[in-house]
């Protein structure tokens, strides 16, 4: 086969790789020796190396973006070329990701997702090398659900996928305790906590992140200089940040921070 | 609509996102929910954080170089969220920008452009957060575009959209004034000056920089290791430089650095 | 012409301009304002400033994953404007190459490969800037040969093409000596070794690098944690890794680090 169906793939990255690395360019090489018409998009090649938390809750924020028919191939992989399996799964809204099956795909894993293990030596070939999985064994298995292949088609279905233990938010009465998860590039910090975790038209009366005290505003530019912020983010998470500046820099650290939010009147 | 009427629609961005922060793909993903065919070509995503002046330098530098149809997003808006209206603009060319209005579209908002505000709640829904307008308020009007919508549909004409103090040179006699605006990835250094500002077939007898003295050189490989030169960049600017290695780190600075021209014989 | 007959073309870029400097954007508005329909793909922008030999690594690694049509643009470039001259070259897969004429195309330039200068003046125009050929000299070049030029049409055939001295393993009974070249994104350092030089089936009794001894495994994940490890990469070159860490930072240098390697039994 030459071509993949006559339909236009549309297939998204996600690595640790460096985008500058080649590595990523190897990878769509790959995909565009057999589907000379795919689109690509980078999601991220600058995933801190060998997060694969941090890897999992930026494909959370971003694959829901895209069209359903995409195929999000996602590679943070410090057990590459060891007994760790591939994994291929489709969540119930038919998005489909390829991955190696460390927790990655978490946030897609929920009631109703399937995964498949990657099966080497049925369709997928054995990979040519045991460092480089993302190039010899994801994207071949991407190749062959854009041309139209089933997951279920690429190895046996996994009742047992690797999920990371997913940091949520605790609601007692008003109060809603998290913990930061990650820093965007601006030095925002996103944490455990969720919108719905507020309640609906929440109001916050008060928020505490790292025994400083924050405040609740709507976006950025409501803060003042050097002010610690609270909002719900774009990705539908409370968010700390500082206007113009970095959140992350001001409580020192990335994840793990200990963010407690009171709110206004019962939930 | 489900599609782009059928036209292969070509988008570049500009932000100070950070290419893997997640960000440029949650756009990208808008984009191509839309407009499947489209082309999505990244300006850039390293622009220093809410560097507007910076931005638009380097819009000015690229846009002219894409086809008339491409429609260009620029987003570096520290004030998102806040009243700062969003700007859909159209240059004398035909060029299409879709931007906030904070002066980011400056050099293409000269006599004979027009500009339109975004207009929440008519052919654009209101945004879904108040901090990622990139995603939820220009990404749409960039698909309105795309699938044909004229830029005063988007909302009301503005006389006055948001224009910076455009830095120029002074010239007066055979000496030409200018400043330092903005460092590339080598350290190169654009200026205010423009080749025009030097009149035509323009001989230069002595540069000045930062009380330092500069070569007028015609590229790069003309300089002695260490040596600071002064050329006509590749987007039509005096630039000071560095042969292999940094203007920038040797002048300590990357805007303001006075710069001086003197030319030989009269204008 | 506006179009490149039809055809989609695809082109790849190589470079060290810095993916959010402008200057890979205005090259591809460059190659999309002659062909509309082509994808393109960035192999890398961030190899290290002015390092031919680094540029010409990373295209000997990536180039082979593309399709054959696709051209390969590369610019490492120190000497821009100057007397070097640009080249096109074939190889004898049929893969087509645009760059300086300084070496970067080494790993391609072998028995069988031809070279052609890029002459100014004949169905190239005379660059327009004299410090970005990239835009002005190679982009045009690339889309000539997208539009079915043949790399003999575009300037007279050079018998001697620029080679870099390549550096290669020596080969003495069971002893098969390198030396590190580059470091990838995560510190992993290849070395001049080729698993070629190892024999058929190799059994590497012992390694040597830096003076330190490292391990032979199959993959990273066969380490434990410090332990500096030795193992074919995924390139097919003999690579020093450290697993989750970077073995650049514990050998303290990415090129020039000596290589032993002491295999079982007679080659």
């Amino acid at each position: 086969m030459t071509g993949c169906g006559g339909v236009a793939a549309l297939f998204t990255l996600l690595t640790d790789y460096g985008a500058g690395s080649g590595y990523p360019a190897q990878l769509k090489g790959v995909l565009l020796a057999a589907c000379p018409d795919a689109r690509i998009v980078d999601v991220s090649h600058e995933v801190p190396r060998h997060d694969v938390l941090g890897g999992a809750l930026l494909l959370e924020a971003c694959a829901p973006w895209f069209p359903r028919g995409a195929i999000h191939v996602a590679v943070v992989d410090p057990g590459v070329g060891t007994a760790r399996r591939g994994v291929c799964a489709i969540d119930p809204e038919g998005r489909r990701f390829v991955a190696p099956d460390n927790g990655l795909l978490t946030p897609f894993l929920g009631p109703g997702a399937r995964a498949f293990a990657l099966a080497e030596g049925g369709a997928l070939p054995a990979p040519r090398s045991a460092t480089f999985h993302g190039r010899d064994l994801f994207a071949p298995a991407a190749v062959l659900l854009a041309r139209g292949a089933e997951p279920a088609s690429l190895g046996p279905e996994l009742a047992d996928p690797v999920r990371l233990d997913w940091p949520t938010a605790a609601v007692a009465g008003r109060e809603v305790r998290g913990t930061t998860l990650a820093a965007d590039h601006f030095g925002n910090l996103v944490t455990s906590i969720r919108e719905a975790d507020l309640g609906s038209s929440p109001t916050v009366e008060r928020v505490e992140a790292g025994g400083r005290e924050a405040r609740w505003v709507r976006t950025f530019g409501d803060g003042r200089p050097g002010e610690l912020l609270a909002m719900v983010g774009s990705g539908g998470r409370v968010e700390l940040a500082v206007r113009e500046a970095s959140a992350a820099a001001l409580l020192g650290r990335t994840r793990g921070v200990e963010v407690r939010l009171v709110l206004v009147g019962p939930l």
